[in-house]
């Protein structure tokens, strides 16, 4: 194979170091998204190549093929992913979990929620048994963190479980995050390897059936303070809280209000990319909703539009954005006084000083022209 | 288990959002190190817990025990993180690879390796017959990263393949990443699971036997210009290119000096943490040499301290840190003005200015102070 550069091999050299993203990390969905209807999924799809006899029962087993169905090497991927969260994973910094897990019985209870079942007669209580097992007897206090459409911030801001818990840092849901899968009756496998169906039209609850579920338990398991990062620079100036998404369908209505475990506070975190719009800020449209609904619980409630720890990672995902700039030249200025020390510095600081008064100068304009202001 | 905070359960709420990193991201170092003699390797440690006679035998049979030796689980996770190298991050970025390779086979050439032998047999021929499956037909075009005391830094900034590629995003690397492992002589299960020695008296390769072997085939690999992430804030004034690295010692010495798939430049980059000291910059001490070095195989070699993407990714990590502020500063009030308009705006942007100058004067001053300048 070849992991090639976006750019062409070359044999010439320059004098400066270029740097360049191949890809801006700008992702807003995990991969699971492929679970449910009416997203958009880029998908790099390979086509199928020299399909043989054999590969038509399973295509897994073709050195070539690759399909939109079940993930090969579905069993194997989730039992090696569950001894490493355990092994590896929890020593690091997850949990303090007093025993462990059995892998292969928490893969069981996976496989026979599915294997050999038709995918729409799936509802949420399909997987009962595999979110009792990998939830037994866990707790997020104080930093349990829900997103929604803002899957790659909020997962960068926590940390894989150091700052912040996601349900993709649980175990349950981490066995099988961006992972596809379905069942199908009356084959060897048991598995449809080249498709899964995302719509049955006469069972919605199908589509919900795991990570419906998994969000459901994910919210009962917070407790304390909990966080919510939203996104108030959707495309098509969609809102930031959506009466349909996961988190206002499963999580909002499930946390729990009373008992020691409860929830005592919502924080809310509204994010705008740089050089995106600003379709909402806190205490505005459906985030005035999110509050009332909020409250209307007994939590108390809080918002927050871009805390800069998070415009900083925002800005380190995308540094080539016009609104990054400044703090980019800040930067430069600081490491410099720090590299050389006087010398360029007094330059510099005054290089800075005009340097933001033009660049705000130039904002303004650019917002009063566009209108924006 | 409970997933605790930091700050403990708190049941009566405040008005603002508090959001405080519980840990800094300050990785330096791979778990590869811990191959290696003579490195400071922090490590949680378990207390073992009710041995039983069965455990004596493999302590990964228990529910409780955690032990220094071979990871619990080895073939599993190797497994399945092969699986998941091919069928979910292949198709996402990783490779154009033509055809799925045997992920039993490579587990066997690995396992046959290193199970039931003893550590101190081992050389840089054991792992060959591994590192040639896994590694078949790889090339790394412009590519390549390299890094020396940098992890956490370099895998944000490669992005797991998609902006650079490291050793760790490729499958022969991948497969045992974070992990450990040793051979065992005369033992049912032919692993220590108790501990893993890491240094041999009469045999120093024993401890390069893997990392050393990848991190050369790495380097034979890579091809046009390649980059390397250096530190230069080491702690204890380390220099920045070492001897004894695995950059040093496996990496630079195997780069392709003819051919299709020659190395034509070498990029160095060398970082300075976030108040930490400036121990060496681009062309001094040990950076001299190693341009030298790099010159005298007949690359083009090029350096550059701090470039600003990775400043902000370091500021991103450690967002608190002194030298950070005024990024931090410049940030909010641009997202102020994105956010509320001129309204706060021509104060704002007066008070960055001032802000500015009053930074300015106060981090000379110290400077000053310290006698650093
Ligand atoms: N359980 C899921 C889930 N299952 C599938 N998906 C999920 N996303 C989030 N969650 C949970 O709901 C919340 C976000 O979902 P949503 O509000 O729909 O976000 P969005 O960012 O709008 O949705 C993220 C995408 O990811 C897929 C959905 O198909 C959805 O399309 C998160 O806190 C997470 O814990």
């Amino acid at each position: 194979m070849n992991v090639n550069s976006m750019t062409s091999f070359n044999g010439t050299s320059s004098k400066n170091i270029h740097l360049e993203a191949s890809h801006s990390s700008n992702k807003t969905h995990s991969n699971r998204s492929r679970l449910k209807p009416l997203t958009n999924v880029n998908r790099t799809k390979t086509k199928p190549h020299r399909v043989t006899n054999q590969d038509l029962l399973n295509p897994c087993r073709s050195p070539y093929v690759k399909t939109n169905g079940t993930t090969c090497g579905l069993k194997e991927i989730m039992i090696g992913r569950c001894q490493e969260y355990q092994y590896v994973k929890r020593g690091l910094f997850l949990t303090n979990q007093p025993y462990i897990k059995n892998c292969t019985q928490l893969y069981e209870a996976f496989e026979s929620a599915v294997r050999y079942k038709s995918y729409c007669n799936m509802n949420m209580s399909t997987y009962e048994r595999y979110f009792d097992l990998a939830l037994d007897g866990v707790h997020v206090i104080n930093r349990a963190m829900f997103w929604s459409g803002t899957y790659t911030i909020a997962h960068a801001y926590g940390a894989n479980g150091r700052n912040y818990v996601t349900l993709e840092d649980t175990l349950a849901a981490a066995m099988v995050d961006g992972l596809i899968w379905c069942g199908k009756e009356n084959d060897t496998e048991g598995f449809d390897f080249f498709s899964c169906p995302y719509i049955c039209k006469d069972n919605k609850w199908a589509d919900f059936a795991f990570w419906g579920l998994a969000s459901k338990t994910f919210a009962q398991l917070a407790s304390g303070e909990i966080y919510v990062i939203l996104n108030g620079s959707q495309a098509n100036h969609r809102s930031a809280f959506r009466n349909n998404s996961y988190f206002a369908s499963f999580e909002l209505p499930n946390l729990r209000q009373n008992g020691t475990y409860r929830v005592t506070k919502v924080n809310v975190l509204v994010l705008h990319s740089p050089d995106g719009t600003v379709v909402e800020r806190c205490g505005e449209k459906s985030l005035f909703d999110l509050e009332e609904l909020v409250r209307s619980q007994g939590f108390d409630y809080a918002c927050e539009d871009d805390p800069e720890e998070l415009i900083l990672i925002m800005c380190s995902n995308k540094w080539e954005a016009r609104e990054c700039q400044i703090a980019r030249q800040a930067l430069r200025q600081t490491w410099d006084i720090k590299l050389y020390g006087k010398s360029n510095s007094n330059r510099n600081s005054l290089s800075l000083i005009v340097f933001s008064c033009l660049f705000f100068i130039q904002y303004y304009s650019l917002k009063i022209i566009s209108g924006s202001m």
